[in-house]
């Protein structure tokens, strides 16, 4: 039998895009997931959004030029966005942190710009895309994802691709009612709602747990901490340094945060029956293991099933800032077949 | 051309059966959903495995009977159970209303018995599936289905296929945390656990609720009824016909198993967002609308995204006992292709 020669089939790529409230990046990303090239450029949200939309398309462009690929090996651009999007038109409705994006053709503009497809999500979406198919999750058919931070959000994968749902608002775990009691003096959430999860466990209603003690007089080291590094904000990494120091009362809010958490763990297992729950977002990065240690050892304990309990794993997110660009581009090329 | 001669398809049929701690009721169900046959046997939970099995497999073979259709059209048997089921086997795990039935081979048994595939599935989970198919969610891509009775149980349908999740323990809704307040003095759930909305809106919850306000001196209509109808529990029935009497203890009670019902409606749907919320159930079933429509009027205002908050339709169960048998039919079917 003659030899048959076998083609060389040639390699592609996608731009990955994590627009964020201070920052653009934009990464080029292979068929295995691999970073060719990544550019930072700021977002400069104040700047209008005709100015951020050509931010945008240069950061692109120069990802590309410093990719050294073909520019025709270049398939699509996947994007994710701080904002309730229509995924199938890339249209932006509120955005919160970048309100000049408000109400936004996004995809349609960047599109036509750069002469190819563009795919645009919301940023949790995104993130847990990208734990999914190349950080935490690899490999799972079901997964959700939970990104604590400034507020809580999340994404929900189902047989292996993004749920977006019936109105393209699936995993919102935030604003799951995890302690409603119809009393007056509860919680309040952001959005405007007692009982959510996000009004318990963000960094927000830690930082706001935190400052009514001090104000009721409380002593903790995060008076100190706070005068020292200048700051105005309890950031997750001055949270991770007083509970290093294992300050009572810092140890005291983020343990009730944690238990909300482990709480809401519960709630999806029983609910959905995922393979798995990865924990990522600001605040776990800087606590790391402090924080998801305690929920995967106590939520199957609030499973109702507790056959397989162990089963179910909780673990961190694994690619940090890199979730957003990674999953931009997993969206990008699985929108393409 | 010639006329090409279309052979007329033979009609097929299935058995559906709902198997309850009181009752079996078994139906010959054709390729419409339409019922040919249905016979009624009492489960007698007392009398042991073999016998129960026994009646089952006597039950089916008379609903085959009656249904006058040749024996070799029907094609497989579909069971509902309730208790958790491995969907594979039709291997039961704990049955909580018929504990003689622990750790059988149900299904294995009876296809042996009848001599055709058996497919077994959990009650609530089988209900789901025969609202979806036959029932209030005719139609719908995603719904989530809530019976709120003795407890509170529920099933997910995705991408109009039943959800049986990675442990098999998928819609477990009853179990998801409304009321979490880690203190001592909290609602318990039958699980054992605090904080579930079963502990908050089961008829279980809202008989102890009743029962605790007439131990502690309160008024209610409740205490006549019981007395008349010589009944030593709060059914649905007695609750219905209490609020038709304006009781205030009872409408206060049931108020607040409406709210929380509201509040998990709403997580539900900032989670998973679906197209449809069915509710069914006993308790359903006995207050109808006084029941879903004020949660059919609140749950959107607790929607995170208010986009189209108005689409997802929060809507009563239609099949009432025959749920279960629809379901299990529709299953049997599906199974087989």
């Amino acid at each position: 039998m003659p030899k048959k020669k076998k083609a060389k089939k040639a390699q592609t790529y996608v731009v990955g895009v994590d627009l964020g409230g201070t920052k653009i990046l934009a990464a080029v990303v292979n068929e295995k997931g691999k970073i060719l090239s990544e550019v930072k450029r700021p977002t400069l949200p104040a700047s209008g959004a005709e100015k951020i939309i050509q931010r945008l398309i240069q950061t692109v462009r120069r990802a590309i030029k410093e990719a050294k690929v073909p520019t025709k090996s270049i398939l699509a651009v996947g994007v994710g966005v701080p904002a309730p999007v229509d995924p199938r038109t890339g249209f932006l409705f509120e955005v919160t942190n970048i309100p000049t994006l408000n109400n936004c053709a996004l995809g349609q503009r960047l599109s036509e710009a750069l002469e190819m497809p563009v795919f645009v999500d919301n940023d949790v979406n995104v993130g847990t895309v990208g734990e999914h198919a190349l950080g935490a999750g690899r490999g799972t058919k079901d997964m959700v994802g939970i990104f604590v931070g400034t507020g809580v959000g999340g994404g929900v994968i189902v047989n292996g691709r993004l749920r977006h749902g019936f109105r393209n608002s699936a995993g919102e775990v935030g604003h799951m009612f995890v302690g409603f009691k119809g009393q007056a003096d509860e919680a309040m959430c952001g959005c405007g709602r007692p009982g959510c999860l996000e009004a318990y466990a963000s960094r927000t209603a830690i930082e706001r747990d935190i400052r009514a003690a001090i104000s009721a007089g409380r002593k903790t080291v995060m008076t100190k901490l706070l005068e020292k590094g200048g700051k105005t904000r309890i950031t997750s990494g001055l949270l991770a340094e007083a509970l290093k120091r294992e300050d009572p009362l810092v140890t005291e809010v983020m343990d009730r945060a944690t238990t909300y958490l482990t709480i809401l763990v519960a709630s999806i297992v029983n609910f959905f029956d995922p393979e798995m729950i990865v924990i990522g977002g600001g605040v776990t990065e800087a606590l790391g293991e402090r924080l998801v240690e305690p929920i995967r050892r106590d939520a199957p304990r609030w499973f109702i099933q507790q056959h397989d309990a162990d089963k179910v794993r909780v673990v961190s997110a694994k690619l940090g800032d890199y979730a957003g660009v990674l999953g931009a581009a997993t969206i990008a090329r699985e929108s393409l077949t």
